[in-house]
């Protein structure tokens, strides 16, 4: 039942096309003068940083949890499809957020980027269950080393944090971006420390 | 002769970037107000679902398909890039479907897409047929079980069924993405119960 | 001295990929009849159809190349990066000669199409050259069983073929492509019969 | 620790990706004559040219260094995102350059292209720094050899090349364009001399 080789190799195919299309929404101003006109379009470089890196730490999550599974089961692949859905159209919102940043309309905007981020936060901690309860696609020494529990201690804060930027979208939207910003970096530091099991796990 | 590698990193590749590529089918909308308009495009959303998971799904069983498969020819070459040559078009017909599913047009533009699906269809089933048949390029250990016959047996219902898509879309085109999308559901099922010899299959 | 690996790899996505991206020349029709068309627009599918079948027949060429090469260096590598370069161009050859081939100017038209084709033709007989002259990158035992004579004699064709499609361009457009289409037949039959020696080729 | 092979297929999809989104670039004149509106685009096809050799040269630096590295670390992936990010923007600043390099802003635009090469360059030596520095992602063999001193002496010119290509920039934009160009070449010579203790590297 292992085969856990070929659902990485599309799943990175998946993330790297996803991440690299964004630049697609960056689009060359039409009108003199050049310089204004690519300095206006700041919004799109902010929304482009925040979902480039939003990816980015997705698929090193990712190759961290596939890190320990060893195994992979159907279900397991829909999982990942419903993870890789919510990837693949990350473009689309860090679009309409860069359009509509700056517009009256920049609460519906912001709710609708956040608020997709959230949708992917769910189904990556869909993902996560369902490999690690009980062990289920473990392996034998990750589990008795509750190696488990320690990633989902770790992934519990992304839902509630995205949520938390989900909510404050409404209210003041400029702001509920910079808390999905900080929400990145959080996620992207380095955890050597806090990993120190992962000499343990296989290589 | 074998060597399946490259094809399967190939095809994944295409899988994957034909699955990202159906996102640019997501326009944004260039007037407010921006959540009505949003809304307005829930056609659109439909169509990237049902594809999305029309390739998910395909991809699923190109790689069930190639656990099989021990070596490759280069007519089963020339078979897969006909399966690929449909996957690639999808965004196409998904594009026409999400455009005209609302207009008086609905049942040719159903027509196309679900007259597509079914071409696929067809191209998988060649591709499996010649695989299979005789036990071709299957393990000798797969051949022996009589392992071609069950799989054959589960994909005898993706022709027809996409057939009957096809048909209904003269009829009543809503209904007819409707099946197009339980046909998905129906071949995304989990199908560790019916599948207890793939534990023999080779690794 | 030995890595293969990575540059089928890279090379693999690069053709995945353009191979792939061909379908953002397909337009859906803006105005009804919807059907009336999908159908005028046949230039678009056939120049799709011959780029799509040129592209994998590339790949499946390139695929055949590198399993006699046991090695590269960074010569090999910058001609790949040329034939990559005319790979990757392709979808632009494609949208000009659909845009064109029904109006006057289909000589131009056809004329870049299958120059471009030539072009590629011949990076990919300048990379195979230099691989094979004196048995460069090549296992010894390929180079001794006279391989590199053999599959040179074969892609000779390529050359004066497309070189006639990009002349016969200038005199009778639709024939030129034509000719351009049957080469890719040409080179996409199986060469089970014609390749014994390949039995004895590295795995 | 040790996991390099999917930071290099995450890697080598990215630039796959960016270096065959070049040619989305490239428009079909809309207007005839073909032929004339085709010659009048070459600055799209120079800045075309020197991306792809661009991107391509940096994707052959990476394989080396990938070369020499035997484990990876979170930071080492945020630094290699950095690279990643910046190799994705290139289709912008192409684009830019492309359409304005003929006209009064064509400082500007030259500028945002060098500058941005320049930040690249500066991200790529940043991971190198990172990996070599005391031998930290390195082989121990490799580190004794000395070679990270040798290839940091070698990358040393990518920095300020492209400085003194923005430099040029606001003076003579052609020429800063020509010096870019140039620099690619550097990079992209043939280094089998230049490496004699490639041979003692990991295989």
């Amino acid at each position: 039942m292992k085969d856990t080789g070929r659902v990485e190799a599309f799943s990175d195919g998946v993330f790297a096309i996803a991440i690299t299309l964004l630049v697609l929404d960056l689009k060359v101003p039409t009108q003199p003068p050049l310089l204004a006109g690519l300095l206006a379009q700041w919004p799109v470089y902010a929304a482009y940083l925040i979902s480039f890196l939003f990816i980015l730490i997705m698929w090193v999550n990712h190759h961290w949890m596939f890190q320990h599974i060893v195994r992979v089961d159907s279900t397991f692949m829909l999982f990942n499809g419903l993870l890789l859905l919510g990837i693949t159209v990350v473009p689309f919102p860090t679009n309409v957020v860069a359009q509509y940043i700056l517009t009256p309309e920049q609460n519906v905007a912001a709710a609708v980027y956040n608020g997709w981020f959230f949708v992917i936060g769910v189904f990556f901690n869909l993902l996560w269950q369902y490999a690690s309860r009980g062990g289920r696609l473990l392996s034998k020494s990750d589990h008795e080393a509750g190696l488990a529990q320690i990633i989902t201690a770790r992934y519990r804060w992304g839902g509630p944090g995205y949520f938390a930027a989900f909510v404050l979208s409404f209210i003041w939207a400029p702001a509920s971006l910079a808390l999905n910003f900080l929400l990145a970096i959080f996620f992207a530091l380095p955890r050597e420390m806090s990993y120190p099991w992962r000499r343990a796990a296989k290589s």
